[in-house]
């Protein structure tokens, strides 16, 4: 197969997309599709002071090395969540995200949580009910807590997550599955600070897929950690990842048609009432500040300090 | 394992209902969940005079049987499609259906497709292009407009038909992952007639799996057609079906669980502007009389009489 724009072999072939690209053009290719997003979605605009939550892995790092590349400035914040059982996840992910950062003089923020809070991630699951052996609702939750604390304590005006195409269709999937009409309504690749807590987010991958993530860290030699976590191993996400992949296996883009329909439903209006009522549901927890659902103290504050 | 009522041997294990029943028990429990979706869902009530749609297939004969065993008195309607080709599928289906009404002295109307319209399916269906060797979408309409045709004609109050929860879930599983508002919001296991026009529609079997139904059929010693349309083979309805198939072994209920949230969010309203829409949109066909979404003439008299 050969390179559509040059004649070149080619390294990847995106059937979705009719489209195979040598290792030059793909690189070329997938900042300039970022940037396409960008603008089609209104996510960043040149005055906004951005930051990027870096896990390790190859989707935040990706977006953090096609911002530089796009010449967009971009802070990282890592969360050092602890996870160092077996494996030492977190430890490692740590140092390759600061190796990253000292390379290319990149800012980075890093939150410590077991320092922090006095405990790690699965110390807090493992209080609660639910948490307990399935520690990934807990650690989703302090991560969105720490996040939006960290992103309006340090004055930035966006955050930008890694979020891809099969993370984000798996989260409509399992939401779908169950109608789950609040989640459905707050799912999208633009997130607006519509309470004056919470911070606005964006997902400018969302429309690639992991392949192609994993893809270009690769031809681009990032180094990245290449393990999913521990606890995610077995998780809901995965089941949906392998069955939307089964879709797309017969039928190219039917992962991208999923959730774009999803977002032309929403743009219609579909979820008005339920957003409206969310938003008219949102408390300032009187804690820590930051908006929450429940009537008194946030989730986050009630498990940590409990 | 035993059943759960008299502790003999168990002939069928339900595990979304944690619940093992032997012959005689199942085949009673089955009538009995149905008597209560009819009740639960407002589906019949006393005076109606019901139609059911058969096709030879398992679903459609334990509805009639079912019925007829709850004492709820309806005639059946057979569409003989003159899909002969290679099988004589629709040959066998009318022969198992003629000798299952004979037997009971059940009232069944028949409508030839071939001798009515001078065409059979897989003829329409070469006509259209999007047809072609996908006979399955102009199938559904012609068999949509006979049944609502001759339900009206024939003046009864409502039409049953045998959709299970395998179908229905397939069905509602395809239209979300294109987020088809029009076909989402006109999909339940009741459909009012919302138009002068149009047939009262219900699905008694909604909740109950093809394999509840199939040991149903098989237990009660009824003859009916077990192969698929050779149409279908291969078509979109099953793969989805295999999905759900997937997801229900990880997590009984699954199924059954997607469909039901669904009902729900529609019951909150979710749909209710589209479902407007759609009413608003809906005209009378100068040709048939029937009601029709197009400006002029129906889908199926521009198809027929082309």
């Amino acid at each position: 197969m050969k390179c559509r724009k040059c004649g070149e072999k080619a390294v990847i072939n995106l059937r979705q997309h009719r489209l195979a690209l040598c290792k030059v053009h793909y690189l070329e290719w997938i900042p300039r599709q970022v940037d396409r997003f960008i603008h089609k979605y209104g996510m960043l605009s040149q005055q906004d002071r951005i930051l990027i939550a870096v896990s390790g892995g190859k989707d935040s790092l990706a977006l953090w090395d096609i911002l530089s590349t796009l010449g967009i400035l971009a802070d990282g914040l890592y969360i050092d969540l602890g996870i160092d059982e077996g494996v030492l996840y977190s430890h490692i992910s740590r140092q390759t995200i600061e190796i990253f950062a000292d390379t290319r003089k990149l800012h980075l923020h890093i939150v410590d949580v077991k320092q922090e809070f006095g405990q790690t991630i699965s110390q807090m699951a493992n209080k609660t009910s639910r948490g307990k052996g399935k520690p990934c609702a807990v650690c989703g939750l302090v991560k969105r807590h720490i996040m939006n604390r960290v992103a309006r304590e340090k004055g930035y005006d966006v955050l930008a997550t890694g979020h891809n195409l099969d993370d984000e269709a798996a989260v409509l999937f399992g939401n779908t599955l169950n109608w789950e009409l609040d989640y459905l309504a707050r799912q999208g690749p633009v997130l607006e600070a519509n309470h004056p807590g919470l911070i606005r987010k964006v997902k400018p991958l969302f429309r690639l897929s992991e392949r192609e993530l994993a893809a270009y860290a690769i031809l681009k030699q990032i180094r990245y950690i290449y393990d999913e976590c521990p606890h995610a191993i077995g998780s809901k996400a995965i089941t949906y990842k392998e069955q939307l992949n089964y879709l797309e296996e017969q039928r190219p883009g039917a992962k991208l048609n999923f959730y774009l329909s999803f977002l032309k439903a929403k743009k219609k209006g579909l979820f008005n009432a339920i957003d409206q009522e969310q938003m008219e549901k949102l408390n300032t927890c009187p804690n820590c500040g930051q908006p929450t659902t429940a009537p008194g103290e946030c989730t986050f504050c009630r498990m940590v300090l409990s």
